[in-house]
Parts: structure tokens; sequence; C-alpha cells
């Protein structure tokens, strides 16, 4: 049975385990204090060309969205995302369970527009009656989208220039921003990421490690009393160490960005067999999601020999599917899929 | 100065000051367990024709709407609700405050319909993925509307029968109920309404009260921990009198559905006046707020001999402004309104 | 039946009932924004000798201290409170239903003391693990307190001094603050108080109105989104003219302080009456709530005569009761009660 | 430099990694489904001698008391606890982020008295004016306590026939909780345990595992949405095989039980060695933790050769300290540590 259901099927990558192994019984201390923590965090720096920035580690990315939003938003204020938004979807309200509302902007496969973000700022501005509104304190983007897509230079650019035009953060959701990175799409480093945004996170848990994501607030600009809020919203790892040896082993001789490439290469090859083949694609994605359509008689088949994701209902007689690669994909098990296909 | 700017301009129906002042010395328990709170109770299941039915008083109607919603749901549940909704945007979020949701319907004239809250629950049930998505646990629909239409009978027969079907209540705003029962267009009667609906609440500050709000829960319904869920919320009155006393006063001799019809035969003629001198409205509505879109620079002349509400922008040259009668409208004013304009 | 269970038994002072009706028919703005508002906020300031406070009117005191704290505090900041105090103990969790906890310090008659604010800051900043402990962020206190009992103003300036050293606020609950300022052991006027701290509320709801509580930020010191706190938390009154006239009422002409007198001559009436008949006093309270410890026998045959307040178990045989007096108790009552006892 | 600072000092049981090891490259299905999460339960509820308990592996404990309070609770319900319990002192105010108040009991070496329960019970329940207290809707102990000390059967059964009488669950915080079993005091099965409480977790972060805990509902007894409750407050990990697999190995062979024994085993041999030495202890505790009463310039002299943890401030002149050993301890540490005190 091949399984291209998600991007989170297997353990960690091999070197993350021989470091856990090797560093097992050393004695560390918690939170987050230890020398492995440290050393991710100057290596993160090193990556995002942002000394000053501080780095925090957390077990899983809808707890990070909820802990960034949360320390970072005045109690009246919101958050813009685009309405197919992780945070806004696929979080059971994790978001409004802190007591912020999300404010949700129209999207284009997956992206939201600095103008519509403008919009947005200005009509609440000029709004009268603005204090019975929620005020948009803050832009949550995802790099890539929940739908494979990427905003490029130019658009992130613009949607920052916005929120510095209103005094806003801009917060990248970066759950596959490793993925990203690899695209031959993708025209933004991870520095110019970093000098674009004031707060993004660094996904572990579908790039290579067993779980984990790196938040950087880029600017020297964690909010006042981040390390409580981590307590308070129980984010704050004893073992800080397992998040730290991960990182500090990804971001080693650029593992992050290597295996990334795995994922990115692979799923191009995909991409090209099913085009090839004549499959309709939900949309043009450049990562390791891709969406097709499909016949539901042929989709009920093709899960008899493949496990993959069900998106959306297309119409009465067709479905989304979706078939994720990542860093631990073989390029033997693309070439079964494309044959089964 | 005209001023058609709301429809909570002046204080109270005499009558119910007179009652104020008459009961003033007596001395009363606290918390809504007065004798005039009971007799506003048993007057408004009177005339809801629901002996069982449960009714607190509240102060205003986002407390209200908070209240109910926090009250009635689990904490992974959210509230359905218009696009449009008053808890959707004019509230500051006072519902996420509570930790919960508001999952959006599209609307038409500020209107949601049984089809698409039936198609919501249809699609959050057939989702596999549902556990890391809100789950639609209420429909909370405003009658009149945040834009003065009300629902038809079949409408809410409709939306109620979906409701049932999903075993989830159904709430209805009634910061307006009077004007919506007096509209000639209307053919829920308030006893047809309490059968269609779970709960409701009868506005009192918009329709002859100082203030105050009754919430009705229709059939022995109340929620576990209601009274306590009010002292939470901040929502219980020490002087429960002074509510009570008032909505003893309004469903006295029909003096709510009296009063109510002011409004409604005063925006009728406004209305028709409007439409004759050729004014083009933005909707239609049967109720006490009628919109229409007016020339910017005529507006900004109409500004210095009427106030009223501004709605929002409607083109580059045009703006949908707001004009509310009340049970306390004087005909007069309407007169020299229409002279105006 | 003699009636002195509580300090709210009656409605409001003839002077607010005749202002409410002689402004009725008064077009007016919504929100708190009207001239009534206005007009009151400038004689509290000026009864303060603030002419930069600025103030709000909310409808009750639960409420208003939810709001106030809620508006004030960190996330991760708790309030510091007496273990008897109304938000530790009688307000069925507003404060923590609002996310934020209630760090409880020992009290005496009711009061805490500077030197266990002080050490518990003290405490609290030595701590090394201080990141796991909520950040004391407040000081709350009641004048007069829950039992009555007043500080003095030795006491006040000293907890001040505190607060002053750890930059944090000190709110005074004064939902019964005239019966404080009228008590004769009294020796902190209400400019002092003031000056003394950053935020307190001047009780209507107890003390001559229907509703309403003047909370009083003191030194142009209001937290940023103030309004929108208070829409959100549903505290925001449509028809703030109700608040306002009250208020503009209460201090026009020293109402407010007249009328507080009338409540502590009768309770010092009281008091000395209850002497010498030798009742045993649970504590010693100047204001107009007295405490006393009855046999339990006693106590059943009184309740055939008098309404009166259950205050807590003394021991087996004898219960703490509470009588009441306020603005409206006459003379000839207290007599009535004092023949009977 | 030895160090006794704490008991998750290293990172995980040898033969937990060689799982991780062995099991990475399978492809498994995410969020706790895959067959060794299902393994791990079945092990546990073998352990526990309950068949039909229901069990959830999350990653820390903060993160559990937050969920499993929040999701067994009311709105209006607060949680009964130790004035010295984990939630009510060392976790950020993390319950109360979540709406709830922790309602403090007196505790003696760490532990609350069944009749302390009962009577809070009663006080509450004869509250006339119980709608504005926080119903007391649960209760939360420590096993062992955050002081080491362990609740006898005897205690157990007497607070747990008071909740079972109050219709309210009991809830054990088993952080340590091998280190309880494997006491010598101790006279509790799992299985004992299992039967007297409502739901509990089995610590892994100090016990053998890099990070987790498993909440185990005891009685059929999930909380209803608990699943969207786990993801809504962050806690449902995507790689759920990360906590699987570790507890499926801590309960193989009773590896959990065994390694545990080791902790007791030191602490014991400690325990005798100060005892031997004159030492002073804070209490008696017979688990892993011990608290030893130190002159404050011993204490500062012992730092430079061993780590420990600051308790508490004794009195001017002396210190509590804490020595925790673990599952990882070696006897050589033990034999040095006493050498050098």
């Amino acid at each position: 049975m091949l399984n291209f259901e998600s991007d989170y099927l297997e353990g960690a990558h091999e070197k993350i385990l021989a470091n856990l192994v090797a560093t097992n019984e050393e004695k560390l201390t918690g939170y987050g204090n230890d020398i492995y923590c440290q050393n991710a965090r100057q290596k993160i720096q090193a990556a995002c060309e942002k000394p000053d920035a501080h780095i925090y580690f957390i077990s899983g990315g809808t707890q990070t969205n909820a802990l960034v939003i949360a320390s970072m938003l005045n109690k009246t204020e919101g958050v813009l995302a685009a309405e197919t938004g992780h945070i806004t979807t696929h979080e059971t309200g994790a978001i409004e369970f802190t007591g912020h509302k999300v404010l949700t902007l129209p999207q284009k496969v997956g992206k939201i527009s600095a103008t519509d973000v403008k919009q947005y700022m200005k009509n609440y501005w000029n709004d009268g009656n603005r204090d019975f509104a929620v005020q948009p304190g803050m832009v949550y983007i995802s790099q890539p989208t929940e739908y494979g897509t990427i905003y490029s230079k130019k658009e992130l650019t613009d949607i920052s220039a916005v929120c510095d035009e209103y005094k806003i953060p801009l917060f990248v959701d970066g759950a596959r921003l490793g993925y990203a990175l690899a695209s031959s799409e993708n025209d933004v480093t991870l520095a110019e990421l970093a000098d674009l945004v004031d707060v993004f996170y660094i996904g572990g848990t579908k790039v290579g490690a067993l779980l984990g994501e790196a938040i950087v607030f880029t600017k020297n600009n964690t909010p006042a009393h981040f390390v409580p809020n981590m307590k308070q919203q129980g984010a704050l790892l004893a073992k800080g160490r397992v998040l730290g040896i991960q990182f500090d082993t990804l971001f080693t001789d650029n593992l992050y960005f290597e295996i990334s490439k795995n994922a990115i290469e692979l799923a191009d090859l995909l991409k090209a067999g099913l085009k090839e083949k004549g499959y309709q694609f939900y949309l043009d994605s450049p990562t390791n999601q891709q969406f097709i359509i499909l016949e539901n008689k042929k989709m009920e088949k093709l899960k008899e020999q493949v496990a993959f994701g069900f998106w959306e209902i297309f119409d009465d007689s067709h479905t989304v599917i979706r078939f994720a690669t990542s860093w631990a994909t073989k390029r033997a098990d693309i070439e079964a899929l494309l044959a089964i296909m």
C-alpha cells in the first residue's frame, strides 16, 4: 500500500535520532535553557541573518499559532487571515478559545492580497463605530499556504508594507516553510522573509523532526511576558532539549534545506507525471502538496492501492484529492504511484 | 435639528416612568426575584402562549447575546450567524471573548437561509476531519435583521426544522422584535415565534424601556447553571426591579405591541414619502429602519438639518444612510423630514 | 415586616426619578456621549479634585470589577485581593472567566495590609521560577470592605506606596463608597482617595441610584482600548443617559454625600441601641452594615418580624447576621427594630 | 558537578530510543490513531485492570491539567485543589486561562483531606447565595504530591467517597506516579487507584520518556468533545506515534514500574545517609524528592559542587532545598553526594 496521505507519516531524520541517542545521558537544565537550544538558536539566527532574533521552540503548530497570536494581541484585537487559513478552518477554534476573533479575508489559491489587507484596515479606521468592531491587530499568512501555493517576494513585500503602515505585526505560519524555500518558483530567501515579517515559525513536525516548531521573533521584538504566556498556554516543554537537539541538527550543515529539496523534487516528478497522464489539477502548486480532481469511481478504486488525502467535494461526481510528499518520500514510491495512476 | 439617528434616542414610555415612581419606595428583594419580575414573567408567558417558558431580564443586547450563547454551547462549539449579524460585526468580538467562534453564513438582505444552514451542518457532519473544525452548535438570527428585513413564517419554520433535525437550538435576537411583529409584512405571531425557536429575547432598550431585554427560553429549557452564568458574565442586576417593572408595564394592556405600531406607521409614511420623491432604497425594509442611497454632496447638506445613521459606502460618490423611527417618533418629525428632503 | 436585608431594597432617590422624567423626551446620543454623562463627569472630576480623571458609567459592580481588571492586566497577570474580597468569593468567578487569577492575601476585619502586599511582591520578584507563577499585576481593595470596615488614610497610603514601588495599579471597589466617606471614623476625603489610587468606582446601585457605578481613572490613565473592552464585555449601555442623568443628579449639590450620611446616622443609632441591649458584635463596623452574633433560636424568632442577612455560621448554636441601612432607611424603622430586639 | 536539580535531567530510557529508531521509517497515521498508540492503550488498560478505560497521550503536564479540567467542567464550575497544588501555584494560571477558578483547600505535607473536601462541598450546597460562588465541580490531587508525600489507600478512598457523594470527578495528577507506586510506603496499586478516581494521568516526562503524559479516563467516561478539546487547546500532536511508541515501551515488561524503583531505592539511600549525617528534613517524603533545611552559608558552599532545587526560604538563615532522584540516577552519584555533604 502506497501512502501519500500527509507529510508527517514517518518519524524523524536519522541524524536527529542519532543526536538524541548521543546526548541522551547528558544532564541538561529544562525549559529551553540547555546548550542545544542555545546552539539551535544561534544557527537559526545565522540562517535568518538576524543576530537579534529571539527564538522559542514549541511542540506543535496549533499551539504555536494560539500562543503567538494570543501573546501579541490586546484583548479587543483580532487577527486577519485568509478564509482558508489554517487558524480559520482547521484548529477547532483554538484562536477563539484564547478570546480572539479570526477576521477573514478573501483568498485566491490560498493567498490573501495586500490590497485586501489595506482595504480592511482603511475601512476599520474610517469606521465611526469602530469601537464596536474587532480591531485588526495582526496579519496571519501561511508560507506555503494550505493549498501548497507560495507568496512571491513582491506579494510579501506589499503585505509587509501595509502592516508597517498600520503598525501591526505580520505573522507567517511556516509549518511547511522548508518546502516553500525549496520550491523552484520561490524567490524569497529565509533572510528576506525574516526581514519582511515580525514573527514566523519554522516547521519541524512536517520537515524532518519528530515534533517541534521554532518561533522566530525577527527583530528583538518578543512580546512582554512571552515565557509566562508559553507556560500558561501549556506550551513550555520541561525537556526543552527534545526540541533543541532536533533544531540544532536541522540547522547544522543546511540539513533543513537539503531534506526539503527531496520533497520538492519528488513533488515535481509526480506533478509532471500526472500532467503527462492528463490529470486535472485543482490548482497549480509549486510545493509538496499536489491537488487533483478525480472522478469518484476512479478515486474509490485508487483507494485500494494508495492512501491519499480527501480534500473537498468538487462536484457531484468528482472529488479533490491531495498527494503529499515529504523529506522522507522515496523516488520509488512516486514511480509506483505514477505506474498505478 | 431633526434626529433619526437611532431608535434609542429618548428615555422610556411615560407609563414605565410612572410605575418606577409609583413603586419606588417599596422594599423589594434583589436579583430578579421581586414581584414585578414575577408579574412580568407571567405576562410574557401569556403573550407567548408558553406557560412553561423561563424568562430572565438583562440590561443590554450584547450582554444578552454573549450570555445566551456562552451558556448554551460546549467549549468546542460555535454559533452560526449571518456575515452581517450583529454578533458577527458589531459587538467587538463579545462572543469570541467567551471562547466561541461565530461561524458565518452568506446573507441576502440580512437573512440566512435554511438551505445554507442545512448545507453547513451536512458538510460538518460529513467531514472526516470534523474534530479539527468548530462544531456548529446553535443558529443565531435577528428578527428583524440588522437591515430591517424580517423572516417569514415559512423561512423561520424551515430554519427551525433544520435545527431540530440536527438537534441544535435556534436563537432569535429580538432587539427590535416589536417592530417586526408590528410590520404589515409580518406573518409570524409572538406565540408562533416562541413555538419555532428555543430561545429568543424581547428587546426593551429600543422599544420603550430605559434599558432591558427579556430572554425567553421557550420550552422549559433553561441551560443548567444559567443564573451563575449571568452572575459570572456580569449580567445579574442587583435591583432586578428596574427591569421587572419596565417589562411588567410593557406587557400590560399590550403596550409593547401598541407602541411598536407607532414606529412602523411612521416608517411606512417616511418610506412612501421618500419613494414618491424618487429616492433610491438600498433594500426594501418593512420595519422601522429605512436605508437609502444618497449622493455624497446631498448627504453633506442634509447633515446640517438632520441627524441620521451612516451605514456604508455605496460607491465613490454615494453613501447608504439610515433613518430610524421608534415608539417615540412623532408624525410631525416625519413630515418635517419629508419637507426637507 | 421590617426589612434590613440589604442596601438595595428601594428604587432611587426622588431627585433622580424627577430628572429621568424631566429629561425623558430629549433626544440624546447613545453610549455615554450625551450631555448628562458629560455633566456628571465634570461634577465627579470636581468632587475628586481631579480635572484629568476619566470617568465611565457601568450598570453593576461585578461587571465593573471584571471590566477594570481584565482591561488593565496582561494575560499572565492576576489581581491581589483579600481572601474575603468580593471578587474572590461572591462573583461566581467573573474574574477567572476573563482569564485572570485572583491571588489571595490574608485579611483582618476584611482588610489586607501593605506589609502583606509588599511581602507578596517581594516573594514574586525574588522567585527564580516566577515565570511559572501568575504575576501580581494589580491590587484590589474595597472601601468600605465587605465587612463594613474602612481603610484609614495611613493604611491606604501604605498600600499605595507599595503599588507605586512595584508599578502596579491600585483599584478600589467603591460599591458602598458613600458610606465609607460618611463614616465618623473615616479620615480619607474623596480627593485624597483619588490621589492614592489609580482607579476606583463610585457605587450608585447601593447609594441612591436605580443602577450604576462610575469608574474613575484618576490620572489621565484609561487603559488603551477601554471603550472596546466595555463593548466586548457587554458593559456599554446604549442609553448611557440612564446612568449619566443619575450620576449628574447624585453629584449635584452634594446629594451623594448627603444621602450617604443618612445610612451612617441610622447605622450608628442601631449600633448604639444594640450595644446597649448587650448584643455581641461580630466585628466593629463604622459603616452601614452591622454584624451581630445571634443565638439560633432567637434568630428564628426574629425572622418572623424582620428580614435581615444571614452572614455565616458562628458556631453550632449561633449565627452571624447582618443588618444593612441605606440612604433610604427611615429612623422609625430603626426604632421599631430596636423595640423588637 | 553533581546534579540533583530535577527528575527531568536526562533524555529517555534507552529502550524508548531504540524503539523510536526501529519504527522510524514506518509510515503511520497521525493524531494518536497509529498502532503504537493502540498498543500502548491496551497495555495501560491491562496495567490498570480497566479494559474500558479511555487513554489519550499529551505532551506535557500543565497542558494535561488545563485540558482535563477545562473539558470536564461547566463554565461556572471550579476545581478544588491544595493551596500547594501544582495547578494552584506553578502553572502561571493555566487553569484560569481556560476560564476556571482553582478553589483552594488547606494542606498538610502537600495533601488535602476528605474532611476538608466534604466541608467545602457542604458549605457550598448549604449556601443560600451559592449562585454567586464558583461551584466546586472537581477535585484535583497529585500522587505523589508536590512535596513527595503520598496519599494512602484510606485517604484516597475517603476523598473518592466524598466525590461520589457529591457526584464530582476526582482527578489525580500523576506527573510522578511511578515514584508513588514504587515507594515502600505506598499501599495503593495502579488498579486500585484507577478504581478510586475518575481520571488520572501517568507521567512520562519525569519517568523515562522524552516527553509525554497518558491521560486515563478510568470508566468509559471521556467527556463529550474531548478530541476537539485537545485540538482546541493545542494538545493534539500530529505525530502521535512519538507518544505512543514511548508509552508502548514503558508499559512493556513492566518497564515503567522497574525504572521507577531505581529512583526510590536511591532516594531511600540518600535519605538514610542524610539522616545519619544529622540533616534536618523539611518533611518526611517517601518518594524521589527529598527536602532538607540547610544553613544558608552551607548551601552556598554546596552549590559549588552540586546542583539542587531551591524550594523556599525557611527562616533568615536557612533555606529548604530539594534533591530529586529519577529513573536515570546512578548509585555512584548518590554516594558522591553523601561524601560531599
